[in-house]
């Protein structure tokens, strides 16, 4: 095989005290660090010391029923990435929002000003966001249609295009002699009528630096994927084997071909959750220990939700039964659905293992090793054409993202698959994505 | 007349390069100061070296037709006021959000996120949103009644004291022995069913710092001043004289006292836009300055869509047209209306001398002499019982604000009238309000 030739990229998911569901509970832990920004600002020093490219926050507009088993509560992202931004210099911000409760003009108006406060460092993790429970926070009594939720987050998307493109760059010109402020032949109003959005007026924002903020998206199902195909630039996956991660890579960079464009233009980053020790017995240690502190019966309790069975069907020491329902009638997270029930088949894992897989993970792939051993598996997956980058979920943080940042980073380094400094300035600079052509029809006309 | 006890409140009312709309033609101005982060933290920096109480910010969702006269865009209020959160430690923090244009969970978070990001320190200036134009960026054909607007706002703020005190104090624990992070019998569902909204569940984020931000309102009009009284804790308002002033003064105290409610509980702050000078006539000379630099054929057809007139029928020199519309039959601004009406009858202006008075302060009460002159009037209007602060809008901006601070506050500070030093670390703090108790009805059961 022929070595590839370019870098790969870094994203760090943040998820205050870690990705491993149980890791509030270790002794060095803050347990209220999820609305503790200062603590959320130590981060994002530690990731951009690092060089990597984005800091990336999920959500969802709703309150998980585990605030009894671990951290609950959130800061909104486009808040709390605003606070990260005046910490740092260069890092991408990528925060998640619902195209199924928010209105295009505010959406597309933080994310423009998100980029304007940052200097061209944002991203939007475009999400439909599954879960009857969020639905019932905004005047619904149940989830949207699975393909309902898709086709309006492509009219949202669409909208923002043309909301962050109603600014020509050259509109503002600040002549103070003629009393001449803009050129308001340089606006160009939405003006938009579709099927899920009516929106009529210019944004009431300068085009952002980056042109368009960087659009992610990380849906595994077939909607997911051909939305990220025809907008997404940046793609978190969740993978457990590589022959599964390279059949998504190159599916979604087909994919992206038959929607017309460059499959360059897309960069894939599955996640990774690394537990890093000196040696492999300290990491498995690590794990272990994680491991021993989830509470068995929230897990189960959560494992049957997504499953959509009672939890007396899961039996803590048994396999998955049999009569799962098929994922296409799973109207929630349906990639995710997949991926954890072919987990617990392809190596026969009890309920009880099971658990333990995913809190470490949430269906990521859990990876204890030494530094070398990390930036090993890292380095064959990219190889493999399996990624062009990874999502570090370090289980424990600010630890596992500090050793992370200090460890595997200078190994990668040393084998010149990463960079040693910033070359650009903004997030699409990092991911070595172009600034994107104002897209205005009226333009497009000339 | 007793002398008054008591200290007076002050907010800066922050605008890009000042509330005069001619103010970015000065030589000193930086045109697009209005997306300059490190701009409006300077301007925070210095309200906070004055001990202001509060800075604020106002906003509508919609690009005004005006981006050919004057600086236009503004960055989101929320994310803005994040940023300036991390640039300061005490002073208080109020965005201006639409009731008509957003969703109650996601705004009641992004408050409540803001209140955790300032340690206390976040406001919300309540608004219905006046103009057809925001209207069309959100799925409409038109503006939606006045009287709906207002409806629409009372249930909006029902939801979101409901989401913040969905939480109870208590609800986080953070047992790490027991592996209990919350205690899920004191989280509150909203369980809201109402004629505007639905939500149905708690919040994603803890309860504020400050158990509500501070509830702020700025609509003078019938509507405005009963929504005033049932809820808010601070009123921004735009009185030409001392008798209108008072009469508002004393009229809102009353309302809020019929509203059940203490009326030491609602603070009211006129607006004032002093040009100062360390002469009066070097004052005077800086508002003929900024008056002569407006461009009177803007500023008319901007002075006609308030009116709902047709320009022509604004001769420049002649005084306004008597047969203009009731206030009653305005679906806009109404309070605004009627205040640059009278402006324009009592004093017998031109349509041009009008748009000079308008272009300073646009209806709020502009302010031309030195330090000890502006200090005076502030005093008078205190000590007459027709307000309890004020609200700070200096026609350009940063010299304004640091004039007003290096110069008026210690005048202000000599004469016992301000604080010299803060005394508490949240906006309620400052205003002298007490942090809300929960007033969720599954504790008001017990």
């Amino acid at each position: 095989m022929t070595k590839r030739q370019g870098r790969l990229h870094l994203n760090a998911f943040l998820m205050s005290v870690g990705h491993h569901e149980a890791a509030w509970r270790l002794p060095s832990a803050d347990p209220f660090a999820n609305t503790d920004i200062a603590y959320f600002q130590n981060l994002a020093r530690i990731a951009e010391r690092g060089k990597l490219d984005s800091l990336f926050l999920a959500d969802s507009p709703v309150l998980w029923g585990e605030i009894g088993r671990r951290p609950s509560g959130a800061l909104e992202p486009t808040l709390l990435l605003t606070a990260l931004a005046t910490a740092t210099s260069h890092i991408g911000l990528i925060a998640t929002a619902s195209t199924s409760y928010n209105e295009p003009y505010n959406l597309a108006r933080r994310f423009a000003s998100l980029d304007h406060i940052s200097g061209g460092r944002a991203g939007w993790n475009i999400v439909t966001t599954a879960g009857a429970d969020a639905a019932r926070n905004f005047n619904l009594d149940d989830l949207p249609a699975h393909r309902h939720r898709y086709e309006r987050a492509a009219e949202f998307v669409d909208v923002s295009i043309k909301l962050w493109d109603s600014w020509d760059d050259e509109a503002p010109i600040g002549d103070k002699d003629a009393g001449v402020w803009g050129d308001t032949d340089k606006i160009y109003p939405a003006a938009h009528r579709g099927e899920f959005f009516q929106v009529a007026g210019a944004l009431n924002v300068p085009r952002p630096p980056q042109g368009h903020p960087l659009l992610v998206q990380a849906g595994s199902s077939e909607d997911g994927k051909d939305l990220a195909a025809r907008y997404a630039e940046a793609v978190f996956t969740a993978h457990q084997t590589l022959d599964d991660a390279r059949a998504f890579y190159t599916d979604l960079k087909e994919r992206t071909r038959q929607a017309g464009r460059d499959p360059e233009g897309i960069k894939i980053l599955p996640g990774i959750v690394p537990a890093i020790g000196s040696t492999e017995a300290e990491a498995l240690a690590l794990e272990e220990e994680l491991d021993r502190l989830i509470n068995p019966e929230y897990a189960r309790k959560q494992l049957a939700t997504l499953l959509d069975v009672d939890p007396e069907d899961l039996p803590l020491d048994r396999q998955l039964p049999d009569d799962l329902p098929d994922e296409d009638a799973v109207e929630g997270a349906k990639s995710r659905y997949t991926l954890v029930v072919n987990l617990a088949r392809r190596e026969k894992l009890t309920v009880r293992r099971l658990i333990g897989r995913l809190g470490g993970g949430r269906g990521h792939r859990t990876f204890a090793g030494t530094p070398e051993q990390v930036a090993d598996a890292i380095e064959h997956w990219w190889q493999s054409g399996a990624a062009d980058g990874f999502n570090i979920m370090p289980p424990v943080l600010p630890s596992g993202l500090e050793v992370f940042v200090d460890q595997v980073v200078p190994i990668l380094q040393r084998r010149g698959l990463f960079r040693t400094e910033y070359e650009g300035t903004t997030l699409r600079d990092h991911y070595g994505l172009t600034r994107p052509a104002n897209r205005n029809p009226q333009l497009a006309a000339l």
